[in-house]
């Protein structure tokens, strides 16, 4: 599969861009190449497509149940007794939804934690996306459950190749404060003798790394430190609630830290210490969260939620300007999973997204990642490319109409109870 | 002209809507109407067009033409000396390309300050929407200029009837700190003999509120208290940094106050202290400010913004749910303006929307407004009416291109200097 892509705007000038086996093989003027297909550039401009760095896909069965809530009884009057009711096939429509909602806003790689692992991967497989999937594991202090956990994560390794290449396996561990000692140490090891990733929730909310000091006289990253747990491989999501030792050793050891600020503005759990991160050095990437927690999946809204929030809450208007923002969400997110991804240039895989110039929230185009950043919404993607597979053409992606229906039933049943 | 809207989702219950003569004629289920034009409602849902309640609508000419900088930096290096090149032709194009966004994102009123006021009201009035418009009275200390300001502003109120009905004229007094006494003076006595709204931005950020203690001795609400200028005919913008007893004279006399969130987020110049005004009782609308700091108009990213912030700032997830953000960008910035719209009820000046319910981001529909103020971008708009004539259907509006051709002449030659 080639695909030709002509007279299009990258940066200040027109180029051709010719990408074949899912890689752009070649970027300059008046290109001469055949291929399986040709794209008309004109009045579009070419970007990086996005990363979604920490999400729960399958959430979109939950949009918009329950809202303006104070965190515990949100989760545990709403968010977990609906969840019980969901099976692997919700888990599968769940999925599925979210994905056309990411191709539409320029998402073509994500990395999801959620239950019944293979719905997920399943609907990555047949989406044509790409994602690092894990499981989630929570035991809750329950040795029997942490049997359970470290079989399920096992046999999920060494089926793993059934969803490859589209879907690279990571350990899950959804917490400090929701999985016991000895499922994290084991997943360690496991990480450490398999290669794998770790992708984790940590120190969202004040109450829980109070708590957590409480309980074990160390803040979490200090915590995980003990254990040997950080490094490179490890992925961790939110990180509100650090102290400057703690940030020296998440960039010491490469962790990758994944902001939310939509979630985390949503649900009050804190301000991301974006200033202090970017100045020690740490490797950040940018995400939506879930649905529930969001309402969407839509990186073109998280990256202006993202710019906005640090300006107001340090009440500094030159943080985190949008080439900032706009690089946490495609390079950085990106190299926190050693994609090949984040930007357009020869060698670089071809994921990347066709910009309408014709969108009223894009004119004038004086600057053009600030005009993304800060003022277009995602309708104004023309097409989006995932590993040189065109995923949407025109605003129109396959199977919307079927996937919607089975959506919901899987919705209508579960919102019934 | 009559319209009829059929099968369409109003609330939890689908009906049929039939307009006549701008209003709200009937509402009811299977109702029976001859009509000029007849629009299938069928997946699509109804809600109140949005009221933009403070803009500068011309400063699309400057979309991200100077974003991340430190407020006065910005005005002094760059909006200004841009200003100064615009003509009254500019800002009637750059005001027609604002309003081809605020109609694509579903505003149909506004409230708008700017100099060339016959550039921005002849936008008004050739694109079918209707504003309360203002020119900027500033005067800088300086009496000739005062004596021109007022001149200017009597001219434009004696000709106020080229503009209407779409217009209504407003007496737009810049700031208290950019406006000499006799110039606020003049404009309290003026308004109160004609009957006038007083639109002006109102303690934005805290250097020009402490400024203002340090020459004055008395806080900004409170000085315009002793000039007697406070009323329910004042439209006050932004109000950030208030004291609790200027908060509580600003609901004893009725005064509007326009929260303007992301604009207030990007300048970093203070957070709206939303629940001190609610518990006062303050009347309270919503507004996106200029493109030049925002940087769209479009009232749907608005609302998220707003309840975000609040939630974030106030560490309370509780703050200002989806509805309280919805009803500020409807019924409440439009009763600040005496307007009969904002609801959907029989006798109602028929401006609204019909959301497309098969839009991905609004599945599933369990709860229509949150997944609007939290989910949505605006495009799920899939028709505007204003006053009952069809301003967008199915996302299309009237001379988008030619616009488009002009306003890009006019902003190609601006950003050259």
């Amino acid at each position: 599969m080639s695909l030709f892509i002509k007279n299009v705007l990258l940066n200040e000038n027109v180029i051709d861009i010719f990408i074949q086996n899912g890689t752009i093989n070649a970027i300059g003027e008046n290109l001469d190449f055949q291929a399986d297909k040709i794209i008309n550039g004109t009045n579009k401009a070419v970007i990086p497509s996005f990363v979604n760095a920490h999400t729960h896909s399958a959430m979109t069965l939950m949009r918009s149940y329950a809202d303006d809530m104070e965190l515990h009884d949100w989760l545990e009057n709403k968010i977990w007794p609906f969840e019980k009711n969901i099976t692997e096939e919700d888990v599968y429509w769940g999925t599925r939804l979210a994905i056309i909602e990411m191709i539409k806003s320029g998402t073509t790689h994500f990395n999801d934690m959620y239950w019944h692992y293979d719905g997920t991967a399943q609907a990555v497989v047949d989406s044509g996306i790409h994602a690092h999937l894990s499981s989630a594991f929570i035991d809750l202090g329950d040795s029997e459950l942490t049997k359970k956990q470290i079989a399920e994560q096992v046999d999920l390794y060494h089926r793993k190749n059934e969803y490859e290449p589209n879907v690279t396996f990571t350990l899950g561990i959804h917490s400090l404060y929701t999985v016991t000692n000895s499922g994290v140490e084991w997943a360690r090891d496991f990480a450490k003798d398999h290669n794998l990733k770790i992708h984790m929730h940590l120190s969202e909310t004040k109450k829980e790394v109070d708590e957590w000091v409480k309980q074990t006289g160390m803040r979490p990253v200090d915590y995980l430190d003990s254990l040997d747990m950080l490094g490179n491989h490890l992925l961790a999501a939110h990180v509100n609630w650090v102290s400057d030792d703690e940030i020296q050793k998440l960039s010491d050891n490469g962790v990758g830290v994944i902001h939310c600020p939509t979630s985390n503005m949503k649900l009050a759990s804190g301000v991301f210490p974006y200033k202090r991160m970017k100045d020690a050095g740490v490797r950040m990437g940018l995400a939506t969260d879930g649905v529930a927690s969001n309402n969407n999946v839509d990186m073109v809204d998280e990256i202006k939620m993202a710019a906005l929030l640090q300006k107001s809450s340090s009440q500094d208007p030159t943080i985190m300007p949008a080439k900032e923002a706009f690089h946490l969400a495609t390079k950085g997110s990106a190299s926190l999973f050693d994609l090949n991804m984040g930007e357009i240039a020869v060698g670089k895989s071809a994921d990347l997204l066709l910009l309408d110039l014709n969108n009223i929230h894009l004119i004038p185009n004086y600057h053009l990642i600030p005009n993304l950043v800060y003022s277009a919404h995602s309708g104004c993607i023309h097409t989006t490319v995932s590993k040189g597979e065109i995923l949407m053409e025109n605003g129109s992606v396959n199977d919307e109409e079927i996937i919607i229906e089975q959506f919901n039933k899987a919705a209508n049943r579960l919102v019934k109870g």
